[in-house]
This record gives C-alpha cells, sequence and structure tokens, in this order.
C-alpha cells in the first residue's frame, strides 16, 4: 500500500544550482520527487511554518510559479512529505499483520523496519515528527500517527497475551515506550555516518525485546 | 551544583492576565521566574525563533521594557530556562557519580531520576532538546549537552566493565539510545495526565535495564 518512491536514503539536500537553459517548456528541471526533497530539506532546516514560498523559490533556484506547475503550495509539499513517511511505516504494520507467526516476532519485526523506514525516509520522517497539528494537513498527519500507535498498542497486548512480552506494564505505554526510542533515532542518527542502520536496528531491538520479556530468573 | 530554582512542575502556562493596577514602581508584576515560566510556554508553543518581544510582552501583559527590566532579552530567557534544566541534569549526574556502589546501578539511577527531572521540569527540558544551535547561547547548551552524554556513555561503559551491562554494544550507542527513550517522554507526557511519572520511569527502567542486562539464559 506505500505510494513511498523507492528511492534510497537522502540526507538533508545542498541548495541545487539552477537548471541550467535547457530546462524550457514546462519542464523547470525538477520532477515532482525531486522538488520534494529539495523542500523537505528546507522546511527541516528553517522549519515548515518559517519558510515561505520565496525563499524555497530562491532554493530551489526556480520561480514560484514553477514550483505551483507541481504543486498547489507549501501544504501540499507537507502533505506529500508527510504521507511518504506514513505510507512506509503503515506498509510495515500491515505486511507484518498479514505474516503468519507470533505476535511477539511480527512486533520485533515491526519495530526493526520502522528503524529501516527512518534511516531511508529520515528527511521525511523527521519533518513527520516535528508536526504539531497546526492545519488540516497537520491534524491529519496526527490522526494517521494515532492510528499508527493504535495498531502497535493491539499488536503488543496480544504478544502479552501470547507471553512473549511482559504483562506488568500497560501496552499502551510499552508502544510509546518503543517507538519513542525509534523515533528518537532522527534526533541524531544520519546515514552517511559510520554506524550502518541495521546496527542501530539490532542494537535497539536486543535491549529493548530482551527487556520486554521480562527480568532474567538468574538475578544480575 | 544545581542553580535550578526548586520550584515544581509547571505545564505550559496561559497568557496570563495583565497585573493590577497595585503592582508599580520596579515590581512589573512578576519576578524572573514566573516571567521566565511565561516565556517558556511562549517560546515552546511558537518556538523560540517565531517568538518576538513584542509577542512576548503582550502574552506577560506587560510592557517590553518592563521584560528588560528583568532580562536583558530574549538570548538570557533562552539562557536561563536551558540552564535550569540542563543544571538538574547535572546535579543528578553529580549525585550519582559521588555516590558509593556499583556502576550498574548508579546509571539506572541516573536514567529514573532524569525522567523525574523531565517531568518536573518539562517545560525548561522541551525547550532544551529543541536547541538546534542557531547562536552562542544554543551552541553552548548543545556543548552542555554533549558533556552529558560523554558522561553517561563513560558510566556505561564501566557498568559493561563490571559486568551489569551487555557487553556487545557500544557504550555510546547505548547511552544514546537509553536518553533517546528519555527524551522522547517529552513529545506526549503530560505531569497532568492519569500517569504519574514515577510509574513511566518505572517502566521505562524496567524494560531497558532488563534488557541490557542481555538476553534471559531461558528462550521465550
Amino acid at each position: 500500500m506505500s505510494t513511498a518512491s523507492p528511492s534510497p536514503a537522502k540526507s538533508a539536500p545542498e541548495p541545487k544550482s539552477p537548471p541550467g537553459p535547457g530546462a524550457r517548456r514546462g519542464r523547470p528541471g525538477y520532477d515532482r520527487d525531486s522538488l520534494l526533497e529539495v523542500a523537505v530539506g528546507v522546511f527541516n532546516e528553517r522549519g515548515y511554518d518559517g519558510t515561505g514560498m520565496e525563499e524555497l523559490a530562491r532554493r530551489l533556484g526556480i520561480s514560484k510559479s514553477a514550483i505551483y506547475h507541481h504543486v498547489s503550495g507549501k501544504d501540499e509539499l507537507l502533505e506529500l512529505a508527510v504521507n511518504r513517511a506514513l505510507d512506509a511505516l503503515f506498509a510495515v504494520l500491515d505486511e507484518e499483520r498479514a505474516r503468519p507467526g507470533d505476535a511477539t516476532s511480527r512486533l520485533e519485526r515491526t519495530v526493526r523496519r520502522s528503524v529501516d523506514v527512518l534511516a531511508a525516509e529520515l528527511p521525511y520522517v523527521t519533518l513527520l515528527l516535528r508536526v504539531r497539528g497546526n492545519s488540516d494537513v497537520e491534524q491529519r498527519a496526527l490522526d494517521r500517527r494515532r492510528d499508527f500507535d493504535h495498531r502497535v498498542a493491539a499488536l503488543v497486548a496480544e504478544a502479552a497475551a501470547e507471553g512473549g512480552v511482559r504483562d506488568d506494564i500497560d501496552p499502551g505505554l510499552i508502544s510509546r515506550l518503543l517507538f519513542g526510542t525509534v523515533n528518537s533515532l532522527a534526533e541524531w542518527y544520519r546515514p552517511s555516518g559510520a554506524l550502518p542502520a541495521s546496527a542501530v536496528s539490532a542494537a535497539l531491538t536486543a535491549i529493548l525485546f530482551d527487556g520486554l520479556r521480562g527480568p532474567r530468573r538468574t538475578g544480575t
């Protein structure tokens, strides 16, 4: 169900140089995906509310009307960006729900694969995590995040019922702590750094899921 | 070493009504702490960069010159706010370092007490976590955060050396994951809600520290 394009991880882009004089006749040097990529970088750097269409046009090196050739405005760019992140996260949840096997394994894979999504779609997830609900687009994004949280909490409850996750902590709280840890990666993880995303997701799931199984029978 | 005032937890404040006509002669109805409290609420709501002195004065219900009676400007308000959060966090680290006993217990108490600080000083910690380094004040705050992270990583390494924390994951990564989880609470935890901070810190430390001890010898 993901409508996200399959393009690889992207760090916050540098301002592009203006498209060459060859870029004419309705093709202003960007397609919608590459325009979105630059716009999201600018939003993350300056804040969505603090970025005007003038500034966006300047950073893209094109005119405002060239931007309007692709999208109706800033709001549509935000909606495309946050839905790219959300679609990828919901795709993980849907795929893991459809798999056979125990809920605990499906929960663990959901968390691990959400880290992969965060790393692969970092600028889009970062923007999503900063949304505060200041417009209809932002409210819809928050609604989808809440829906995601509820579905993860239901999976945690299922895992607790089968004995794979400790039942002394509320599933909703476990779900918040799990995805709090995942989302906190956006604050410091950079795909261009020395640490591969797979090492981060392996460490994160090892600690959290060993901890979710409950205390060791032999004390420390 | 904490210079933070001992006032209790405060949620984001509502705009205050202007001080009554009795507030005259250099006492504009606020002391520095209560002025800071309102200012931090406005910064968290509208963004620090997006809040001007005009808006701040309007929300405080006093004149700009009455604000300057207390502080030199917006920058000093930011510095007071982030240092209040940082001083409280460093006080925990210093106190736990000075305690006798094993590093693992001191690390666990450091994490647990940092959740307490986050809950008690939520608006100040929230503002701190949004600092991106856009000014000297912000750079100094980031430097102190980095110093804090390094000292936590050293404590994790000590705990791993004594066998209380798994040694198959880098101490720096463990430290980031621990405080990533703690800091993520600022996104959703509200002291006014039904969940006491003690329940959150108990759940968080139970999951993370059971997980940090490593896998159970008996599988699930």
